[in-house]
């Protein structure tokens, strides 16, 4: 697996075993493309009817081809890829793209035939990509190991994006999209079944790639979730900012998924959470994934949130402020100086921001140059946002406002163009090579500004590698309350005193000692919910009142819950005031343990208010799952409530994710409630699970 | 205001009152495109310095034209507007429209000065279109009163769509968008300030008129809440679907919007409730809006929320299913019939829905008919999703594909189709003629099925026109709780029984009769948040305790409420369970009472989680309100809890509605909380503002 996949993304030479003499068909076309594409390898058609193969002289066999061997394509009937496997390893090829279809996609003999291959190719040190993939394109090298018919009008524009995609569908679609948007590829790698190669290998390799500036991937499942974690970080480190589609987030979605690819589409929150620790931004449509890798080849990505809107027409610079507004951007009104030179320009114009130049700029030619330049040197903007309308189709507009906005876009490289025109495909990608970006919505300019200013936000703060910590063994057994709370109370999760007491005499003892009122709860590793069993008394005031407590409670017990063993009570003081809140962990199959954190009672039983971040969760990372959910504000002081602990908080997320570490036996755990207090954070309950 | 707006839309003769020679000029564009439009009336420059303009006899004077003049543009510089409209009321001309700008956008001076326009117009019988306004377009008709830019590159694509907006610049706009997606206008009216004729009477006009399909408008603020109401209801009833757009939701926005427009822009609540009363799609961007407006002009709107969906990638068919789900649209899985015979047309496809019918329909040219034909006969679907990657590029594959289109189109005409795929605007246009709406973006698709089955919704259930109520006066002085019960109870709206009493003697024989344990609460005027001021006392079980509870409550309040008038206190039954909801409304500006309904506690203080909706409201309305909050779940029995009754919950909100009309004088309503039960609902607290 360590191999490089050098020869897969940049081969020297390329086999083609079942070419074909006809350029349209599946055999014929990578040949087709490689020519027009001025490949400058070797091209070695491999065909055992036909001397020369759209000219170029064909081997009857891959035996017989000369000289070495980068790379073969497969493109044979089913009953003829084993063979031409074997004939590979026999060549010592370093790696194959396999376009049959008929493996792991449908179903379990499928995918005994898929991994027969795999193996044979692992065992030889041969890089696959398929089977049911449609291939490869490197444009900038003239390499196309591929057979889709979108390369029938013509190859596409060469560029730094990279697209690495397990659909072929979706990634040559993405092209167009693309290409319309002005952008052009370094890469597009489609992975199809991935038998071998997957999409987080090719993000491995494309991180180092000195053509590719941004990757656009789109997963409908991972392996390997601490791969794909990785390639995420090395682009991070590259400074390659990553633009991540996952499909399969519902029932069907995720059944849809399952029977075409037959890998495990994994549930979305682990998904969810390895974009946001590998600092990917997650699209949530194609238009919005192309619109905002194009943008991220535009120039460096944004410091900060600030805002500067200007349009031609006060009505979209409403609905653009409206947007920025939703997106959490800010938008800060320009000093007076600069309003008053913005009115020195065009008379009626509204400057505060958003700019209103209105339709005069399309009678003073310079206007809008002049307009841009005072917002820029006054505003102080991370990015700037313009709706111009027609202006890229408007060849004398187009002159008249290009100088200024190039002149402009050198002297401020730290904030980013965006700007919404209609105009054709050809202007956008002179302005993209200018720096700047072009959306025909122009909402979706500030989509943009917002994915750029939180992609900026990431490259700013990386993942610090966590040094792995020795595991612990727990006790043997269901572990009780008592159990769960010593060994998350040593790990660090605080809790709220308790007892652990076998009788009424000592339970009272217990609560001379913690303070009244108290709470009685019973012990057993048999009750996961001892509410409902009836096995929690609450507020008990007096020794009458709990001696009481414990007397119908033990009777309670032994009526509904007459199997369960009962290993005494746990007396603890009665908390008030704070946040009801829970914290948890559950292991993702593809990402390992995920932390959550959300309100407790309705908020995570009715609304699902919760989040999940990846372990080991830094203490960053730990305030950033808290101020995520929507319940934040009833722990950040809404409606004059007091603020809670933050920092204890997420101190008790650190060490339940550094407990979750140490203890791989360990399947789940729930502190729930933890009650966040202004200062401090108890918790009171605590179930684990192996 | 209620002369018709025929000669503005459709004017026989069109005089232009600062006509240049110059067809690129302001005053000469019209000219222009009147000519070249192919407007049959006749055009009639104004201009005192040339005899023939553009080819045509000129007049001096608006007085010298001959004969009769239905409407008049004026593009003259702002001094010598009056004159030109003291010129067209001498000549008794029917509509104005008028460029200049310089009015109300620029605050109280021009706002004088346009308000004198207008008010010299409405004297004369003239309707305006204007100040500050781009004008107005009907390729139908060939009529192009407008100075717009955009029609240098020739006249708008004619079609169905009716495009009625504030702004101009978004409005030409919009016109370029839906050219992309094949759709053309009936006409395009843009309003400007809307010193008299504004976007509701352009609906009005609109709903009546045989060449308009659907209506898309864009507005900034509405003057007359009620106007912009009855015309979505007259659209509604003329069954023709109505997509909006406002902006103006958050604070920046709407200050953007009063700079620009000079009309307030109202509170978004109210905006929103109107689009829900009059059945109109609100959409959140410009590509939405236009991508709905073009799909409702492609055949009946959707009966129901079936969906179908065909891919030619299984992980384009999964992104699909995903965004159905979120959208709240069922997929019913194919019967195993149906999976059979798609399975026989391509042995690999996924046939369960989403289809996926691979990559194989490149190569068999009637597959995909032969699997569109089965899902339509075994689907009963209400829209048909498909993502067709290629195809609009592909001239064979869309001969291939389009007789069984057109033939499927025909046989299942409340299908509605809506296809993705690459495509130029020329065969968009085709397929749109076809019945076949098509989308750059796969979601867009799904994001339209969701808007047509929505609208469809819309065109089976009109608001039924409520009779007026006889309005009732409230009684003198503010109103203590007990006075807001008693006038709320009588209006139907149930509350929990209570009695008031003025000494604690009265307070234990009023518990005696309802029953303890009880709950204390002063009575005063002078209190609004009685438990702040220490009034209430809760769950007091006997007489000592509520004797004790009204000398401590007493006391309490002689400090923290010293200036208050206390009429005694006001005794009921402590109720248990149930849901804290809270019923209320609020007078907006524009749209009159709109009747509030949420959850109480931190739900409505903290999350907001409310809904409004205008009005008289029925009971119907008040169901969908009591659904469309985010917190239904605690109502309708979630993890267990016992299922409110909304049928209760609806009554009240309807009662309060009618309270709301009865007494114009009342500002707002509130009762908080209202205790939703599992048979009934009784409101506990309610305050009364007039």
């Amino acid at each position: 697996m360590t191999t490089t996949l050098d020869a897969l993304f940049r081969p020297r030479s390329v086999a083609i075993i079942g070419a074909s003499t006809d350029p349209m068909k599946i055999g014929g076309r990578p040949i087709a493309y490689l020519k027009s594409g001025g490949y400058a390898g070797r091209i070695l058609p491999v065909n055992p009817n036909a001397a020369e193969v759209q000219g170029l002289p064909s081997a009857p066999t891959l035996d017989a081809v000369p000289g070495e061997v980068d790379l073969a394509i497969v493109a044979v009937p089913a009953a003829a890829v084993a063979p031409a496997i074997d004939a590979c390893v026999r060549k010592q090829v370093r790696a194959v793209v396999l376009f049959s279809a008929g493996y792991a996609e449908l179903g379990a003999e499928g995918r005994t035939a898929q991994e027969a291959l795999v193996a044979r190719c692992r065992a030889a040190g041969i890089r696959l990509l398929g089977p049911n993939a449609l291939g490869l394109m490197n444009p900038g090298d003239g390499v196309y190991l591929t057979f889709s018919a979108s390369l029938q009008n013509g190859p596409p524009r060469a560029g730094r994006v990279a697209v690495a995609t397990q659909s072929g569908a979706v990634g040559t679609y993405s092209l167009t999209l693309l290409a319309d948007r002005g952008a052009g590829i370094s890469h597009l790698v489609t992975t199809g079944n991935e038998g071998d190669v997957d999409v987080a290998a090719c993000i491995d390799w494309l991180a180092d790639d000195p053509a590719t500036g941004v990757i656009l991937t789109y997963l409908e499942g991972a392996r390997d979730g601490a791969r794909l974690l990785a390639a995420l970080e090395k682009c991070r480190a590259a400074g390659k900012p990553v633009v991540a589609m996952k499909v399969g987030t519902s029932e069907v979605g995720a059944a849809a998924t399952q029977s075409h690819t037959g890998t495990l589409a994994g549930a979305d929150a682990g998904y969810a959470a390895a974009f946001e620790a590998g600092g990917a931004w997650r699209a949530g449509s194609l238009a919005e994934a192309v619109d905002i890798a194009a943008a991220c080849t535009a120039g460096r990505l944004p410091r900060g949130r600030r805002l500067g809107v200007i349009t031609v027409s006060g009505g979209a610079g409403a609905f653009l402020a409206d947007a920025a507004a939703a997106a959490g951007l800010e938008m800060p009104e320009l000093p007076a100086e600069a309003q008053a030179a913005i009115r020195a320009v065009v008379a009626f114009a509204g400057p505060r921001n958003p700019v209103d130049s209105t339709a005069q700029i399309a009678n003073d030619r310079t206007a809008l140059g002049r307009m841009l330049e005072i917002m820029l040197r006054h505003g102080r903007f991370d990015a700037l946002v313009g709706f111009l309308a027609f202006m890229g189709e408007n060849p004398q507009r187009l002159a008249d406002g290009l100088p200024a906005m190039e002149r402009l876009r050198i002297a401020y490289p730290d904030t980013a163009f965006l700007f919404s025109m209609r105009a054709p495909p050809d202007v956008r990608a002179m302005l993209l090579e200018r720096g700047i970006a072009t959306f025909e919505e122009p909402l979706d300019a500030v989509r943009a500004a917002r994915a750029l200013a939180w992609l900026g936000e990431q490259q700013r703060e990386s993942r610090p590698a966590a040094a792995p910590l020795p595991p612990a063994a727990l006790p043997p057994g269901t572990l009780d309350e008592a159990a769960c709370r010593a060994l998350l109370g040593a790990a660090g999760v605080p809790f709220v005193p308790g007892e652990a007491v076998a009788d009424a005499d000592g339970a009272c003892a217990a609560a001379g000692r913690l303070g009244w009122p108290v709470v009685l709860k019973v012990l057993s590793p048999d009750l996961a919910h001892k509410s409902e069993a009836g096995g929690v008394r609450l507020d008990l005031r007096d020794e009458a009142a709990l001696r009481a407590a414990w007397d119908t409670m033990m009777a309670e017990l032994r009526v509904k819950a007459s199997g369960a063993a009962i290993a005494g009570a746990l007396v603890s003081p009665m908390l008030r005031g704070g946040v009801e809140t829970v914290l948890g962990m559950t292991r993702d199959p593809v990402f390992g343990p995920l932390i959550m954190f959300g309100l407790g009672g309705v908020f995570v039983e009715v609304f699902r208010d919760v989040g999940f971040r990846l372990a080991p969760l830094t203490r960053a990372e730990a305030l950033r799952l808290i101020r995520s959910i929507r319940g934040f504000p009833l722990l950040d002081g809404a409606r004059g409530r007091p603020k809670a602990d933050l920092g204890a908080i997420a101190d008790a997320l650190v060490a339940l994710s550094r407990f979750t570490e140490t203890h791989p036996e360990v399947a789940s755990v729930e502190v729930n409630p933890f009650i966040a207090l202004p200062q401090g954070g108890l918790g009171v309950d605590a179930v684990i699970l192996r």
